[in-house]
């Protein structure tokens, strides 16, 4: 089995108690830890920012669905090439969706994924914020606004792109590994 | 003057208490109250989120000195053409590093700043990771160590770009405009 | 279901004999008619000359196994965002190496993938002749040969990048839609 | 002399019947043999299929004159930087079209060649699918139908560039270099 | 302090006559000799050539303001990460304009900073000139078109990026410094 | 014809003796009048300092060859897809190399062109400041001493790519065209 990171990897019992029962809540909830929990949990600071952020910005009620934040999450990581959250994100697509196939075709090519003009508009706003921040400006917003986007939405958008920009280097920097439970989760009828 | 931002500017006295104290915490150290303090209590869960991150990375002792942490920000906010970031932490580049010249020499071109090798090579390899994450490789890691890097300062290199790509994304959104303090501050011997 | 390609798909019975054969042959071996098939029908000549193609390439034996080939294929086709040949050739792959997991590890990240030193040096050529093929030169060569290559492995991995990077346009050309069988084969251990 | 290939020249005399027999027609047809015809007879299951897969493309009657598959032939390969395709492709050219000058301006720039409106959109639909084919999208066919080509004709312009992205890494695989007679065919009125 | 250039510094009581007055005069108006000045006095016909096409192009009365041409001096070098161009045309820029903040933002983001349409028109096409002219096209120069700019000032837009090209890769050739008075000119209000 | 700019062209009685001096020099050596001449005249003053850079960087004896020069005219403008510079400039370097197939080599793709390693290096260090100038550092300029360049001869290589970068651009803008004599001349042995 691949290592969950490069760095070491903390044993449970040594965690801060905040930590260690926020891991046991997702490991009770999904039968395993994913090792995005392990892997940052090196550094326990940076793991409570990193998933309030998550949290805000991935569970807070709002303009678009938990599965198009989803496509956001998978399409940007594609772009940037990060194993761990295609894997795991990809697999999360698949059951909030409901579609069995949508992660992979958004991973390798969101231009030609089944999804609805309006995320076809989402998913290339974010693509063009995630990979040249520098060139987003007003023709961009308007191609939102035109889709019925609502500035607080395009907020959603953008700082999903953005905190996931943030995912993705950590990522990449510390070699996280998915778990292997990811890759079949959500593609077999149940 | 130009706004801080294109969303809707909180008041102060709207704001949760804890943000509240911490704008009027900085405003008290620095004078005035930085936009990006303005423009993302819009949303004070990310707010709390981005600035404990902030902290966790830019405050915490380490390997890195502080002026260290910020020539990454201008750098690797330089390549993503960020003028918030730019401007504001170049202004504390300038007064951490005691260097008036430094923070335009690293945002025009970190390959010609007078910075020592080592940092030159901080600098190559946080604007890899911060444009190209997927292309840091172990020849990349081999280079920082044979400087002298350890993994944990490894870590903070690369958190600090990640932080800061989620940080430009973040600006570019929103439109933030540096305030007019930043241009000059460190800039003229006291 | 997703039409297999924007353009006209022929009748089975309207088909010259020998690729009416060949597609019969195909689909009593898998079970069903993969796409291509039925895209490039369109063009009897050129559908002959390109499993023909095929063929030479694909199957005839030689220093690289048939499974290294198909990860050829996968490497070159996720950076070309080809969803036809990501997805058919990464069910190939997975059954041929019996790895349920490799075929999205290339795909999302061939870097990171757990390969061989050997056939990553393959695949770091496959995907640089794939995508700046201008810039192979004799250092390319030099580390392909370091790794054991002879001469006629280079051309195998040179021709098979070709020849997808044929197959890629045209299913980019055609809009070709994977099968929706190919999605979970070689994913679940029988 | 240089060398027309870095892989084995075979004799005449060894070589199979057919592709014997077709290389003798085009030296009698041509007064020598062009490089390409030696260099990938060294594999002569490969030598067949690609030219079979040639003569479909560039010698069956449709919607586009053979000067301007030629063109698409020059500007894609030289977006490629392959010296064979650009010089024996540029000499067709020139005799094809009776005109002495444009294969050099369509090599240098096609944007700036002196071709019809109707050929400048076929030139760019063809260097953006040879060199960035994941970004085809509806708009450019769009464009193309509204320079009056047909569902056909794109397929002919997409299939020969995506030819000659294959044979374009050929030449550059094996190091393939025009013979000399090329350069200058078609330049000089008779 | 950083030497002018990696080249030999000429005295300047050795220098032709003509070059030294010329140097004598730049330094009684500013009070100090900038940099260019010295470095390219290294090669006299040169010298000579450089300032005569500088000032035929930023000094003659045309159709643009003498601090539209150092907008553009700025935006085009700072896309060339042009050190010395970025930081003396950047005063040069905050004097002519009375806009001590200007500068700094279109050297790091022309995109953002506060100029009119019209001057972001002209930034637009001066800096895809500059860093990809072969992209030009007519649409680029209706675009300028549409903003009231005339044939003339379209060559004045162009010519100053070609100047600017020139000399940008000059500086890097030399590895030229700029003055340190050049940082703080323009910035303070007097 | 193609006409020699899109800007107006002078009458020769009109223009300023000298500059209608140098036009009738060239005229008498070469049998026409090149239109980069006709094209410039234009703009008297800005016509003397382009050909006395131009003289000043060609003519003047050094390290480098003049065909050395014209090769990495030749490079650097292919690079930037310069019709005019490519096709009048490939034609002096036939002349100066006696090598009539050089020129297209070099444009096409220099890597792959008959020339020495020495000159390889030089064109490769040529391109590299052409299209990225603020990519050149010492590596580079160790390549060329190892070559046995000295630093003078690294200006000459660089000032060339400089002037040229300035040139190509002109040319783009005024969409300036090659005259016919310049396709065939030096192609034919006399």
């Amino acid at each position: 089995m691949t290592a969950p990171s490069r760095y070491p990897v903390p044993e449970l019992a040594a965690l801060p108690v905040d930590i260690r029962e926020r891991i046991e809540a997702v490991q009770e909830k999904s039968g395993f830890v994913p090792n995005v929990f392990i892997a940052l949990a090196h550094r326990p600071d940076e793991f409570r920012a990193f998933f309030a952020y998550h949290d805000a910005l991935m569970l807070t009620p709002g303009g678009l669905t938990r599965a198009e934040r989803e496509m956001i999450v998978v399409a940007t990581s594609a772009a940037n090439q990060c194993t761990y959250c295609v894997v795991a994100h990809g697999a999360i697509l698949r059951i909030l969706a409901k579609a069995p196939l949508l992660a992979d075709q958004i991973a390798i090519n969101y231009r030609a994924a089944p999804v609805t003009p309006r995320q076809q508009a989402m998913l290339a706003f974010a693509v063009k914020l995630g990979r040249a921040p520098q060139s987003i400006d007003t023709t961009d917003r308007a191609t939102l606004y035109a889709h019925g986007f609502s500035d607080e939405d395009i907020w959603d958008i953008g700082a999903i792109t953005a905190f996931f920009a943030l995912s993705n280097r950590m990522a990449h920097l510390v070699d996280m590994a998915p778990n292997e439970e990811f890759y079949l989760m959500g593609r077999v009828p149940r």
